[in-house]
This record gives structure tokens, C-alpha cells and sequence, in this order.
């Protein structure tokens, strides 16, 4: 594996955690000075807060870490292409370089529904997209497939 | 004052505590069932957390009020248009409507740059803009204008 795979492989097995909890499984790792300063995993059910997607921890996580609201030469590791708050969020902290695995053809707003970065907003990063794409499309894809055998109620992908 | 009025007046009475804590003066209240039931204040400096914007404090306390990541039937007041991220959260947390004050001609994205509630995501509130919109709006022009007069270092609008 190269170095992006690696992180992104980081990612994954948080994403795996998230679906351990029954959390649709999405996860992220944000890098700085090439290590892992934070992690972050969907979460939304398990805390009822419709902010609690794994970007959003990451990046909470790391403003903390390095007491600054600005992510200046960081990178995020996402396992699915950013909805549009988490998108914001990365414009708002000026993470230097996103990379993700798989795409989200319903919500993804770094090139599936829009590119926001294509936007003038004051923040545009650089953009890596499907870095280990099988395997995080893959842990979605088996998520939902499971999800449609049992019938739980009240989770939806988005 | 009307309803909305009145709502847009306690938002903008947190936008003036954001002021005089030297943030930028947004301010934001959620209503359900004609009751303010959480609030938010710009407080990006002082937390130095990127996500610390005033709608999605008071997102993430009606969450926690109502125990769910829903915000069905909830109004959503804020002083000044919503950016990106917030935008997205709105989204993602189904508010019902959307209430705001001035126009952000720079980063606004339920309007000016862009106006996401367009594209084809899953949830698309109802929106008011412009309510007390002379307030909202003199407010910021005022920070905006001592803040050259001082010249303070490390703030910047977004």
C-alpha cells in the first residue's frame, strides 16, 4: 500500500467500528506532519445529533489537538465523498488536502450532486478521490444489503 | 413586531454577546412549538474550533433537547445567511424552516453564491431571508468597520 492507501485504510477500520455500533460505516483520520493527530465515525444514531458524522468529529477532534480553528497543511482521510455540511466544514477550517474512497452519488458535494470547491468560497483544497474506492464502497454496500434482510427501523443513509 | 420578528430579535440579541466577546456578531435561535428551545452564538475565536458557528451550536443543543438527530416541525432563526457548512447541517437535520436575517454575499448558500435547498438533496426547507434584515446586516458593518479602526490581527470573516 502507498502512503494515501495506508491512511485511508485507517479510516476504513473506523468505519468498520461505526458498523459495529450499527452506524452506517463511514469513517476518517485527519494527518498532520504525516501522523494521525485525530479520528472521527459516524455516529449519528448512536448519539441522536445529526452532526455526528465522521468528518465532523475528525475535525472538532483536531482544532482541539492543535488549538487553532485553522487546518492549515492537514489532510482528511474520509472512507465516502463529503456531504455538503462536512464539505463546509472542511472550506470553514482550511484543510489543505481531502482525500476520499467512495463516491456518494446522492449527497456528495466534492463531485457526485456539486463540487463546492468549484465555488469562490474563500478555501479551495486539494482533492484526491478514489483511494481504496472498492473496499469503502464495498463496507456500504454489505451495510445496506444487511440492513434490508432485518428491517430495522429508522435508519436512513442520510 | 411580528412572529418572526420577534424570534429574529433574540437571535439578534445573541449576535450582540458574540460582539462583545470580539467574535463576529451572528447569533441563532430553534423554535418548536412556538418555543425557543436552543441558541447559538458565533464563537470561533475564543473556542478556536472551525464548527463553532451560532446555527450549529443551536443545532447540536436541539438535538440533544429533543433526543434526536430529527429536527421535524423546528424553525431555525439566524442573523446572517447561512454558509456551506451550515447549510449542509440544516440539510442533514431536516429543519423545517429556515429563517434569516442579512445576505452574505461572500460564502452565503441558500441564496447568494448558491442556494443548495435547489439541488437535489433529501431535505429542502422552507425559507424566509431578509427578516429585521437592516439590523442583521448593520450589526456586522459595524464589527467589520471598528475592527479596521483597531486593526486586531487573526480575524478574518470567514
Amino acid at each position: 500500500m502507498n502512503r494515501e492507501e495506508e491512511f485511508m485504510h485507517s479510516a476504513l477500520e473506523l468505519a468498520k467500528e461505526a458498523e459495529s455500533e450499527h452506524e452506517i460505516p463511514v469513517g476518517a483520520v485527519i494527518v498532520f506532519n504525516n501522523e494521525i493527530i485525530s479520528t472521527g465515525r459516524n455516529r449519528r444514531e448512536i448519539s441522536q445529533n445529526s452532526l455526528a458524522h465522521a468528518e465532523i468529529e475528525a475535525i472538532d477532534s483536531a482544532c482541539r489537538v492543535l488549538r487553532s480553528w485553522r487546518l492549515i497543511d492537514c489532510e482528511l482521510y474520509v472512507t465516502l465523498e463529503p456531504c455538503p455540511m462536512c464539505t463546509g466544514a472542511i472550506i470553514n477550517s482550511r484543510i489543505s488536502r481531502l482525500i476520499y474512497g467512495a463516491y456518494d452519488y446522492k449527497a456528495g458535494s466534492c463531485n457526485s450532486l456539486i463540487n463546492l470547491f468549484d465555488l469562490p468560497y474563500n478555501h479551495k483544497p486539494e482533492v484526491v478521490s478514489g483511494v481504496l474506492e472498492d473496499k469503502c464502497s464495498a463496507i456500504l454496500t454489505d451495510f445496506f444489503k444487511n440492513l434490508r434482510k432485518t428491517k430495522p427501523k429508522g435508519i436512513s443513509r442520510h
